[in-house]
Protein backbone atom coordinates (compact mmCIF):
# COMPACT_ATOMS: atom_id res chain seq x y z
CA UNK A 1 0.00 0.00 0.00
CA UNK A 2 1.16 3.27 -1.23
CA UNK A 3 2.72 5.63 1.76
CA UNK A 4 0.16 8.04 3.09
CA UNK A 5 1.30 10.25 6.06
CA UNK A 6 3.81 13.20 5.84
CA UNK A 7 4.45 16.26 8.11
CA UNK A 8 2.99 19.74 7.56
CA UNK A 9 4.33 22.91 8.29
CA UNK A 10 3.04 26.62 7.73
CA UNK A 11 5.28 29.18 6.21
CA UNK A 12 4.87 32.80 7.91
CA UNK A 13 5.32 35.57 5.84
CA UNK A 14 9.15 36.05 4.30
CA UNK A 15 11.37 37.38 2.31
CA UNK A 16 14.08 36.25 -0.77
CA UNK A 17 16.24 38.99 -1.85
CA UNK A 18 18.07 39.40 -4.66
CA UNK A 19 21.86 40.01 -4.12
CA UNK A 20 21.35 43.37 -5.83
CA UNK A 21 18.81 44.00 -3.69
CA UNK A 22 20.91 42.74 -0.29
CA UNK A 23 23.02 45.60 -1.63
CA UNK A 24 20.93 48.22 -1.47
CA UNK A 25 18.90 47.56 1.79
CA UNK A 26 21.83 46.34 3.65
CA UNK A 27 24.92 47.42 2.15
CA UNK A 28 27.37 46.85 -0.47
CA UNK A 29 28.27 43.06 -0.83
CA UNK A 30 26.62 42.37 2.25
CA UNK A 31 26.28 38.67 3.36
CA UNK A 32 22.98 37.61 4.89
CA UNK A 33 23.93 35.70 8.26
CA UNK A 34 22.25 32.70 9.32
CA UNK A 35 19.76 32.44 11.69
CA UNK A 36 19.03 28.75 11.67
CA UNK A 37 18.43 25.93 8.97
CA UNK A 38 15.45 25.58 7.65
CA UNK A 39 13.79 22.07 6.56
CA UNK A 40 14.68 22.31 3.06
CA UNK A 41 18.84 21.78 2.55
CA UNK A 42 20.85 24.67 1.79
CA UNK A 43 17.63 27.08 2.57
CA UNK A 44 17.72 29.30 6.14
CA UNK A 45 16.56 32.25 7.72
CA UNK A 46 18.57 34.87 8.25
CA UNK A 47 18.71 37.23 10.90
CA UNK A 48 18.50 40.20 8.63
CA UNK A 49 14.98 41.87 8.07
CA UNK A 50 13.25 44.56 6.17
CA UNK A 51 9.80 46.60 6.15
CA UNK A 52 7.47 46.29 4.12
CA UNK A 53 5.39 49.66 3.09
CA UNK A 54 2.14 49.13 0.89
CA UNK A 55 -0.20 51.67 -0.05
CA UNK A 56 -2.45 51.31 2.68
CA UNK A 57 -0.32 49.91 5.73
CA UNK A 58 3.12 48.88 6.31
CA UNK A 59 4.36 45.32 7.63
CA UNK A 60 7.41 45.49 9.81
CA UNK A 61 10.11 43.04 10.23
CA UNK A 62 9.92 40.53 7.53
CA UNK A 63 12.05 37.69 7.68
CA UNK A 64 14.98 37.21 5.33
CA UNK A 65 15.79 34.05 4.00
CA UNK A 66 19.02 33.13 2.32
CA UNK A 67 20.36 32.07 0.08
CA UNK A 68 20.07 35.10 -2.65
CA UNK A 69 17.94 34.57 -5.34
CA UNK A 70 18.20 35.52 -9.32
CA UNK A 71 14.38 37.42 -8.47
CA UNK A 72 13.05 39.45 -5.33
CA UNK A 73 9.94 37.34 -3.77
CA UNK A 74 7.66 38.21 -0.88
CA UNK A 75 6.04 35.38 0.34
CA UNK A 76 2.62 36.98 2.38
CA UNK A 77 -0.62 35.57 3.48
CA UNK A 78 -4.03 36.89 2.27
CA UNK A 79 -4.32 38.76 5.35
CA UNK A 80 -1.02 40.09 5.49
CA UNK A 81 -2.17 41.74 1.31
CA UNK A 82 -4.87 43.31 3.17
CA UNK A 83 -2.44 45.40 5.70
CA UNK A 84 -0.54 46.47 2.93
CA UNK A 85 -3.41 46.94 0.38
CA UNK A 86 -1.98 44.88 -2.20
CA UNK A 87 -3.82 41.55 -3.74
CA UNK A 88 -1.05 39.20 -3.70
CA UNK A 89 -2.21 36.50 -6.61
CA UNK A 90 -1.84 32.84 -5.51
CA UNK A 91 1.53 31.82 -7.41
CA UNK A 92 4.06 28.82 -7.42
CA UNK A 93 7.59 30.34 -5.95
CA UNK A 94 9.70 31.78 -8.43
CA UNK A 95 6.56 32.65 -10.76
CA UNK A 96 6.28 36.51 -10.35
CA UNK A 97 5.35 38.42 -13.51
CA UNK A 98 2.35 40.41 -13.46
CA UNK A 99 2.35 40.22 -9.27
CA UNK A 100 2.56 43.82 -7.46
CA UNK A 101 5.13 45.44 -5.85
CA UNK A 102 5.69 47.70 -2.19
CA UNK A 103 8.29 49.42 -0.69
CA UNK A 104 11.16 47.51 1.07
CA UNK A 105 12.76 49.42 3.54
CA UNK A 106 16.31 47.96 5.26
CA UNK A 107 18.99 49.52 7.40
CA UNK A 108 21.14 50.81 4.45
CA UNK A 109 18.27 51.67 1.79
CA UNK A 110 15.20 51.67 0.32
CA UNK A 111 13.86 49.42 -2.91
CA UNK A 112 11.21 50.17 -4.83
CA UNK A 113 10.03 46.74 -6.00
CA UNK A 114 7.61 46.45 -9.11
CA UNK A 115 6.35 42.92 -8.55
CA UNK A 116 7.83 40.17 -6.83
CA UNK A 117 4.49 39.89 -3.93
CA UNK A 118 2.70 36.54 -4.05
CA UNK A 119 0.88 34.12 -1.59
CA UNK A 120 2.75 30.87 -2.34
CA UNK A 121 0.44 28.23 -3.56
CA UNK A 122 0.17 25.08 -1.31
CA UNK A 123 2.61 22.27 -1.83
CA UNK A 124 4.79 19.30 -0.73
CA UNK A 125 8.36 18.99 -1.50
CA UNK A 126 9.41 15.41 -1.39
CA UNK A 127 12.91 13.18 -2.65
CA UNK A 128 13.18 10.89 -5.37
CA UNK A 129 12.56 8.13 -2.59
CA UNK A 130 9.67 9.60 -0.86
CA UNK A 131 7.68 9.77 -4.39
CA UNK A 132 7.98 6.55 -4.80
CA UNK A 133 6.47 5.76 -1.80
CA UNK A 134 3.83 7.99 -2.18
CA UNK A 135 3.15 6.83 -5.51
CA UNK A 136 3.18 10.28 -7.29
CA UNK A 137 5.35 12.25 -10.17
CA UNK A 138 7.04 15.77 -9.93
CA UNK A 139 3.76 18.54 -10.61
CA UNK A 140 1.11 15.87 -9.27
CA UNK A 141 -1.50 17.18 -8.12
CA UNK A 142 -2.87 15.25 -4.91
CA UNK A 143 -5.43 15.81 -1.96
CA UNK A 144 -4.45 16.53 1.33
CA UNK A 145 -6.54 15.82 4.55
CA UNK A 146 -5.81 17.13 7.71
CA UNK A 147 -6.86 16.15 11.62
CA UNK A 148 -8.90 17.27 14.03
CA UNK A 149 -11.87 19.17 14.48
CA UNK A 150 -11.34 21.55 12.17
CA UNK A 151 -10.31 18.94 9.79
CA UNK A 152 -10.07 19.65 5.58
CA UNK A 153 -9.02 18.50 2.80
CA UNK A 154 -7.00 20.90 0.14
CA UNK A 155 -7.32 20.12 -3.30
CA UNK A 156 -5.42 20.93 -6.07
CA UNK A 157 -2.06 20.81 -4.17
CA UNK A 158 1.54 20.39 -6.21
CA UNK A 159 3.69 17.79 -5.63
CA UNK A 160 7.46 18.82 -6.01
CA UNK A 161 9.82 16.03 -6.45
CA UNK A 162 13.77 16.95 -6.53
CA UNK A 163 16.20 14.46 -4.88
CA UNK A 164 17.80 17.83 -2.68
CA UNK A 165 14.26 17.30 -1.02
CA UNK A 166 12.85 16.77 2.32
CA UNK A 167 9.31 15.25 2.86
CA UNK A 168 6.90 18.29 4.52
CA UNK A 169 3.60 20.25 2.96
CA UNK A 170 4.21 23.88 2.59
CA UNK A 171 1.05 25.96 3.53
CA UNK A 172 0.74 29.69 4.61
CA UNK A 173 -0.71 30.60 8.29
CA UNK A 174 -4.09 31.28 7.06
CA UNK A 175 -4.38 27.80 5.70
CA UNK A 176 -2.76 26.41 8.89
CA UNK A 177 -5.17 28.56 10.76
CA UNK A 178 -8.07 27.27 8.92
CA UNK A 179 -7.25 23.51 9.29
CA UNK A 180 -5.69 24.28 12.89
CA UNK A 181 -2.73 22.57 12.27
CA UNK A 182 0.66 22.97 14.09
CA UNK A 183 4.03 22.38 12.39
CA UNK A 184 4.55 18.66 12.47
CA UNK A 185 1.38 17.43 12.42
CA UNK A 186 0.74 14.59 10.38
CA UNK A 187 -1.44 15.09 7.46
CA UNK A 188 -3.05 12.72 5.09
CA UNK A 189 -2.24 12.54 0.97
CA UNK A 190 -4.90 11.54 -1.21
CA UNK A 191 -4.16 10.80 -4.85
CA UNK A 192 -6.97 11.96 -7.37
CA UNK B 1 -32.61 15.84 -6.20
CA UNK B 2 -30.91 17.53 -3.36
CA UNK B 3 -30.18 21.48 -2.98
CA UNK B 4 -26.73 21.36 -3.58
CA UNK B 5 -25.44 25.21 -4.01
CA UNK B 6 -25.62 28.27 -0.65
CA UNK B 7 -23.41 31.07 -0.40
CA UNK B 8 -20.88 32.29 1.93
CA UNK B 9 -20.00 34.89 4.34
CA UNK B 10 -16.64 35.45 5.97
CA UNK B 11 -17.19 36.46 9.50
CA UNK B 12 -14.75 39.08 10.84
CA UNK B 13 -13.74 39.88 14.16
CA UNK B 14 -16.54 41.11 16.31
CA UNK B 15 -17.87 41.38 19.86
CA UNK B 16 -21.30 40.57 21.69
CA UNK B 17 -22.27 42.26 24.40
CA UNK B 18 -24.17 41.60 27.85
CA UNK B 19 -26.42 44.74 28.81
CA UNK B 20 -24.27 44.87 32.06
CA UNK B 21 -20.96 45.71 29.68
CA UNK B 22 -22.76 47.85 27.43
CA UNK B 23 -23.38 50.22 30.43
CA UNK B 24 -20.22 49.84 31.83
CA UNK B 25 -18.53 50.28 28.66
CA UNK B 26 -20.49 53.04 26.72
CA UNK B 27 -22.31 54.61 29.85
CA UNK B 28 -25.31 53.51 31.79
CA UNK B 29 -28.94 52.75 29.98
CA UNK B 30 -26.71 53.20 26.70
CA UNK B 31 -28.48 51.74 23.32
CA UNK B 32 -26.49 50.43 20.76
CA UNK B 33 -27.07 52.12 17.63
CA UNK B 34 -27.49 50.14 13.81
CA UNK B 35 -24.81 50.98 11.50
CA UNK B 36 -26.42 47.94 9.08
CA UNK B 37 -28.61 44.80 9.21
CA UNK B 38 -26.90 41.76 9.10
CA UNK B 39 -27.87 38.31 6.77
CA UNK B 40 -29.48 36.71 10.02
CA UNK B 41 -32.92 39.03 10.72
CA UNK B 42 -32.90 41.11 14.03
CA UNK B 43 -28.99 41.22 13.86
CA UNK B 44 -27.24 44.22 13.28
CA UNK B 45 -23.70 45.46 13.36
CA UNK B 46 -23.77 48.86 14.99
CA UNK B 47 -21.64 51.75 15.36
CA UNK B 48 -19.69 51.03 18.38
CA UNK B 49 -16.53 49.60 18.87
CA UNK B 50 -14.44 48.51 22.08
CA UNK B 51 -10.76 47.89 22.30
CA UNK B 52 -9.53 44.63 23.34
CA UNK B 53 -6.01 44.35 25.23
CA UNK B 54 -4.51 40.48 25.86
CA UNK B 55 -1.81 39.34 27.54
CA UNK B 56 0.15 40.23 24.39
CA UNK B 57 -1.08 42.49 22.15
CA UNK B 58 -3.88 45.07 21.72
CA UNK B 59 -6.62 45.03 18.68
CA UNK B 60 -8.22 48.11 18.58
CA UNK B 61 -11.73 48.97 17.21
CA UNK B 62 -13.33 45.62 17.78
CA UNK B 63 -17.34 45.90 16.01
CA UNK B 64 -20.13 45.21 18.18
CA UNK B 65 -22.49 43.44 16.99
CA UNK B 66 -26.44 43.67 18.61
CA UNK B 67 -28.42 43.52 20.29
CA UNK B 68 -27.47 42.61 23.54
CA UNK B 69 -27.04 38.98 24.47
CA UNK B 70 -27.26 37.27 28.03
CA UNK B 71 -23.59 37.18 27.92
CA UNK B 72 -20.24 38.98 26.60
CA UNK B 73 -18.53 36.87 23.39
CA UNK B 74 -16.02 37.68 21.85
CA UNK B 75 -15.75 36.02 18.43
CA UNK B 76 -11.91 36.29 16.68
CA UNK B 77 -9.69 34.09 14.06
CA UNK B 78 -6.64 32.15 15.21
CA UNK B 79 -4.53 34.46 13.64
CA UNK B 80 -6.60 37.50 15.74
CA UNK B 81 -5.67 35.25 19.09
CA UNK B 82 -2.04 35.15 18.00
CA UNK B 83 -2.13 38.73 18.18
CA UNK B 84 -3.59 39.13 21.95
CA UNK B 85 -1.62 36.37 23.14
CA UNK B 86 -4.83 33.81 23.89
CA UNK B 87 -5.97 30.31 22.51
CA UNK B 88 -9.71 30.66 21.75
CA UNK B 89 -11.18 27.03 21.36
CA UNK B 90 -13.02 26.49 18.42
CA UNK B 91 -16.54 26.33 19.58
CA UNK B 92 -20.26 27.02 18.92
CA UNK B 93 -21.46 30.65 19.38
CA UNK B 94 -22.88 30.71 22.42
CA UNK B 95 -20.41 27.78 24.20
CA UNK B 96 -17.88 29.94 26.07
CA UNK B 97 -17.23 27.75 29.30
CA UNK B 98 -13.47 27.51 29.65
CA UNK B 99 -12.85 30.03 27.11
CA UNK B 100 -10.33 32.99 27.83
CA UNK B 101 -10.65 36.32 28.35
CA UNK B 102 -9.32 40.03 28.36
CA UNK B 103 -9.63 43.60 29.19
CA UNK B 104 -12.27 45.31 27.10
CA UNK B 105 -11.86 49.05 26.32
CA UNK B 106 -15.20 51.34 25.82
CA UNK B 107 -15.26 55.31 25.69
CA UNK B 108 -17.28 54.73 29.31
CA UNK B 109 -15.08 52.34 31.05
CA UNK B 110 -13.32 49.56 30.89
CA UNK B 111 -14.18 45.60 31.77
CA UNK B 112 -12.15 42.63 32.70
CA UNK B 113 -13.58 39.77 30.51
CA UNK B 114 -13.05 36.47 32.65
CA UNK B 115 -13.88 34.20 29.53
CA UNK B 116 -15.99 34.89 26.73
CA UNK B 117 -13.47 34.48 23.44
CA UNK B 118 -14.03 31.77 21.00
CA UNK B 119 -13.25 31.24 17.37
CA UNK B 120 -16.44 30.18 16.24
CA UNK B 121 -16.74 26.81 14.59
CA UNK B 122 -18.06 27.12 10.75
CA UNK B 123 -21.54 26.61 10.52
CA UNK B 124 -24.68 26.76 8.58
CA UNK B 125 -28.01 28.76 8.79
CA UNK B 126 -30.84 27.31 7.31
CA UNK B 127 -34.46 28.57 7.18
CA UNK B 128 -37.34 25.32 7.44
CA UNK B 129 -38.02 25.08 3.47
CA UNK B 130 -34.16 25.08 2.71
CA UNK B 131 -33.33 21.85 5.15
CA UNK B 132 -36.07 20.08 3.15
CA UNK B 133 -34.31 21.10 0.08
CA UNK B 134 -30.30 20.43 0.98
CA UNK B 135 -32.61 17.43 2.95
CA UNK B 136 -30.73 18.11 5.98
CA UNK B 137 -31.93 18.35 9.49
CA UNK B 138 -30.94 20.59 12.75
CA UNK B 139 -27.44 20.00 14.18
CA UNK B 140 -26.49 17.26 11.16
CA UNK B 141 -23.05 17.50 10.18
CA UNK B 142 -22.10 18.36 6.60
CA UNK B 143 -18.99 18.83 4.26
CA UNK B 144 -19.05 22.25 2.33
CA UNK B 145 -16.77 22.19 -0.81
CA UNK B 146 -15.80 25.66 -2.29
CA UNK B 147 -14.89 26.62 -5.95
CA UNK B 148 -11.53 28.28 -7.61
CA UNK B 149 -7.96 27.55 -7.40
CA UNK B 150 -7.59 27.12 -3.36
CA UNK B 151 -10.57 24.59 -3.44
CA UNK B 152 -10.94 22.85 -0.23
CA UNK B 153 -13.52 20.53 1.56
CA UNK B 154 -14.51 21.94 4.96
CA UNK B 155 -15.28 18.93 7.15
CA UNK B 156 -17.61 18.52 9.92
CA UNK B 157 -19.67 21.40 8.72
CA UNK B 158 -22.27 22.15 11.39
CA UNK B 159 -25.93 22.96 9.99
CA UNK B 160 -28.58 25.23 12.38
CA UNK B 161 -32.02 24.92 10.63
CA UNK B 162 -34.13 27.93 12.32
CA UNK B 163 -37.36 29.03 11.27
CA UNK B 164 -35.75 32.86 11.46
CA UNK B 165 -32.54 31.65 9.16
CA UNK B 166 -31.62 33.05 6.06
CA UNK B 167 -29.14 30.45 4.43
CA UNK B 168 -25.65 31.06 4.27
CA UNK B 169 -22.40 29.48 5.46
CA UNK B 170 -20.11 31.38 7.95
CA UNK B 171 -16.78 30.68 8.12
CA UNK B 172 -13.87 33.22 9.65
CA UNK B 173 -11.37 35.34 8.19
CA UNK B 174 -8.46 32.78 8.28
CA UNK B 175 -10.91 29.97 6.91
CA UNK B 176 -12.28 32.46 4.07
CA UNK B 177 -8.52 33.17 2.40
CA UNK B 178 -7.57 29.87 2.61
CA UNK B 179 -10.30 28.98 0.69
CA UNK B 180 -9.76 32.60 -1.32
CA UNK B 181 -13.36 33.00 -1.23
CA UNK B 182 -15.85 36.31 -0.69
CA UNK B 183 -18.81 36.97 0.75
CA UNK B 184 -21.86 35.76 -1.80
CA UNK B 185 -19.28 33.24 -3.54
CA UNK B 186 -21.69 29.82 -3.77
CA UNK B 187 -20.15 26.97 -1.84
CA UNK B 188 -21.07 23.34 -2.43
CA UNK B 189 -22.93 21.22 0.58
CA UNK B 190 -21.76 17.69 0.31
CA UNK B 191 -23.70 14.85 2.78
CA UNK B 192 -21.64 12.55 4.80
Amino acid sequence: MAEKMLPIALSNRHIHLSKEHVDILFGKDYELTKMKDLSQPGQFASNEKVDVVGPKGTIKGVRVLGPTRPNTQLEISLADGFILGVNPPIKDSGDIVGSPGAKLVGPNGEVELSEGIIAAARHIHMGLDDAKKFDVVDKEKVKIKTPGERSLIFENVLVRVNEAYDLEMHVDVDEGNAANVKNGDMVELIKY
